[in-house]
């Protein structure tokens, strides 16, 4: 009844941009891995930040669930409406505001997606690096506190975001942060609402902070005989403080996969894929300091990329790692693991987990943003294999509690969601009831994406 | 009654560790600037987190106000027991814990100094950035979010600050954050706690991220004709991608105050201070490209600091920049501003407040982080001319309003307290009820360092 009359309270808002076809909802109740399809009653798309205000006052006043949705790659169920009510799709709200050069600003609404932003920049002489391997909206990218490749020298949208505009659960709109480098007014609102996964308010805008793109860039790929020689270059080149842009895992089924996929012929071999930014004198110099780390922990096959086409080939390979080992086991899912461990513990954190998969009789390449400690294992499973399931998610909640025995997290990027609410507890300990604590102070009604981030576990 | 039967309990917890001395008394109820004495009841000198917890719970129990203690060098009245109870000195929980080289992090206890852990640093090729001009307590640093000369390259409290251990305001111990350099686990409570100003919760152990000590540095200074050229300077610096690890602006009176109190001969101009942090060729190419900078921008005098020795005098001059102006005008005391503003804004912002103060009639030496767009003026000001002071507040709100008019913050790193209460609702809007909403979920009581940030100005 609620739920009727608040759905056409909102077609009188939205008209034909409050869906309820089956296509739409269908399209909104799943998401890209192993999580049940749960089908939202409606979705709507808004245009501006006042009807993502009128829709919020008008689902609170109905009861009426509203679980943000951006472009809906996050990995742990995140944007599944796991108790209907409302999909609302951001990816109307897509207009590149304002670029502000001089101060290396953007403002942007929530459907941009991180591509077609960087689009837009090419002729500015800046870019936005945050690089996930989907073409993940910028609005997701804030609300799950993404990071890519190039979190190592840029940071992730933690370090890149400036300012918000957020609707509240009750339909206020505020801003939070400002064009300032930096502020000591009040509490950090910003990093509050970054990474809350849609269940502390919606962000309707974003300032975000630019970089100058590189005057030089250099790439290159090179082989492994171990893992762990590998995993140590990487913690003796961050040692040496060699500046890396990029410095990239991937392990010898994935090096399979990229060759599976790409026509490449990498050896069967752990890989680092590596690419420094900077002056061309910066640049040459960090290129010869790792080439002589590489050399002295017998990295081989070493190969520059010279051309930007090879570089981008290089990086794009990469950042199809995910399909691609989704395609090496036809048929299956994806169960993809995120721990991020101090780096000082990271060779043998990579090492157990590649150990542990073997062990559990899986089929799980592995890659990692390696420079900040976060690497990930795709467990290709069998949809219909209940057992092989079972042993995947005891492996992952093993793992997670090996990062955190080493000092670290069950998630280094992708976030909560359902799936790593079995060991927020464990992570956090009383600090989850505080964040429980937070949600109820700005949400009472729990409207905002619930099920997801605070809640205990069904 | 409620006081002496808490206070009596405190006693039985902390033997002469809680003092009701004059003397004690009278310390912690002053400020390094213009706000009214006000004594707390007594000061407490914890040891240990279980007794700061211990010590929280008495006071909820007995409705005795809290507030922490640091060094006492904040500058808008943060430390100010303002409604008596017990002043919190972190002084002797002063142990540096752990240093965790490999993963350039250490665990420190709030009360240490930033200068006390560089020194301890020293051997171990790794320092600590952050540099506010007082020899704070890196508790109070990280609840003021403070920041320094080595922000623009290093980052401010905000991004140096990895993991908390919290006293909440009911006495549960929580840790924040991890040792991994990222995570997306849930909500950013270090974040939160950092640039609270210990109205949520007290920080009893700190893990903060170290950086490199740098293989070459070299510093300069060199005077301007104009505050203008000088401030276009750095904006051009900034445009150009030229690394700096430090540029502070000081204009021709503070030049002639650092005359005053060093015996140094600067021409009475607005000058920069620069330094350079790298490998030998990367600082050599970037002071040669900023040498060309500030030859097309006119100017002159250009000095370099080529020994350990002359960089270190140069820097301790501008830390020394505060009491050295007060020492310029005897018998007066300090009204600080601290606006930041986007850095193409920046030229404009500070014309305009060296106009002002002439205008007002006050003296008012300015310096400035500037690229981080961040500056002040030192008003000094006769404590017995009403008539001074009154103009000097409105100076300050006049600016405070051209910084949010410019899309900037009206303090970029002394914070809130009292002193800038009455500027909240024009920065945050709804936003400051926000923090109120926060405050009240986190310490309903109200008993943590009341007064401050989220309160009406009286
Ligand atoms: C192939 C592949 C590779 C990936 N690689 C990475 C990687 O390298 N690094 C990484 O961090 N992640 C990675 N991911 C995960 C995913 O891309 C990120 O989590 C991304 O940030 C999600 O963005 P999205 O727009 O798809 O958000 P969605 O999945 O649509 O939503 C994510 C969460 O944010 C909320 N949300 C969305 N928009 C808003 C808004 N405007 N306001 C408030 N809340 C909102 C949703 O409710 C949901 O809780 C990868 C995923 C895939 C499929
Ligand atoms: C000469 C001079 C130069 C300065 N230059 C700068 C500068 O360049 N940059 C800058 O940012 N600031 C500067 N300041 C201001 C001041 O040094 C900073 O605000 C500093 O961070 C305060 O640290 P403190 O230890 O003195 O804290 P205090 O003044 O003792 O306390 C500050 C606030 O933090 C709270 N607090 C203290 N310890 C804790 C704890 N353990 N847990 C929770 N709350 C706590 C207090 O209750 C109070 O609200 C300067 C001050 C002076 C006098």
């Amino acid at each position: 009844m609620a739920l009727d009359e608040g759905l056409n309270a909102l077609t009188e808002l939205l008209g034909d941009r409050l869906s309820r076809s089956a296509g739409d909802r269908d399209q909104h109740g799943r998401n890209e891995t192993w999580f049940a399809l749960s089908l939202p009653d409606a979705v709507a798309y808004p245009e501006t930040t006042q009807e993502v205000s009128e829709l919020v006052k008008i689902c609170a006043r109905h009861d009426i669930p509203i679980t943000p949705w951006g472009t809906g790659t996050s990995l742990e169920g995140h944007a599944v409406p796991i108790r209907g009510g409302v999909s609302l799709d951001m990816s109307r709200m897509n207009g590149v505001l304002e670029v502000l050069s001089d101060d290396m600003q953007v403002r942007v609404q929530p459907g941009v997606t991180r591509q077609a932003l960087n689009e837009d920049l090419r002729a500015t002489g800046l870019f936005f690096p945050v690089d996930p391997g989907a073409n993940a909206s910028l609005g997701g990218m804030a609300a799950t506190r993404a990071s890519g490749t190039t979190t190592v020298r840029y940071g992730s949208m933690r370090d890149n975001v400036a300012a918000l505009e957020v609707v509240l659960a009750d339909g206020r709109i505020i801003r939070t942060g400002s064009r300032a480098k930096k502020s000591s007014a009040g509490y950090d609102l910003t990093a509050l609402m970054v990474g809350s996964e849609g269940t502390l308010g919606i962000i309707t805008e974003l300032t975000l902070r630019l970089h100058g793109q590189p005057e030089a860039v250099s790439s290159a790929v090179c082989a492994f005989d171990t893992l762990e020689a590998a995993v140590e270059t990487v913690q003796l080149t961050i040692q040496m403080g060699i500046p890396m842009a990029r410095i990239e895992f991937v392990d010898a089924l994935t090096a399979e996969i990229f060759n599976e996929a790409n026509g490449t012929a990498f050896p069967h071999k752990p890989h680092l894929m590596i690419e420094f930014h900077g002056s061309p004198e910066g640049v040459a110099e960090a290129s010869q300091r790792f080439g002589e780390v590489v050399a002295e922990m017998g990295g081989a096959d070493f190969e520059w990329a010279t051309t930007t086409e090879a570089r981008n080939a290089l990086w794009k390979m990469r950042h199809g790692a995910y399909p691609a080992s989704i395609a090496h086991r036809p048929g299956c899912m994806g169960l993809v693991t995120d721990i991020c461990v101090p780096i000082s513990r990271l060779a043998e954190a990579v090492s157990e987990m590649r150990a542990e998969i073997d062990a559990a009789g899986l089929i799980g390449p592995i890659v990692g943003h390696v420079g900040d400690g976060n690497f990930h294992s795709v467990l290709l499973l069998d949809p219909n294999d209940a057992d092989e399931m079972a042993r995947a998610k005891a492996l992952s909640g093993k793992m997670a509690k090996r990062a955190l025995e080493l000092g670290g997290t069950v998630t280094g990027e992708h976030g909560i969601g359902m799936g790593k609410l079995g060991y927020m507890r464990a992570e956090h300990g009383a600090g989850w009831d505080v964040m429980s604590t937070l949600k109820h102070a700005l949400d009472p009604q729990n409207i905002l994406n619930p099920g997801k981030l605070v809640e205990q576990p069904e």
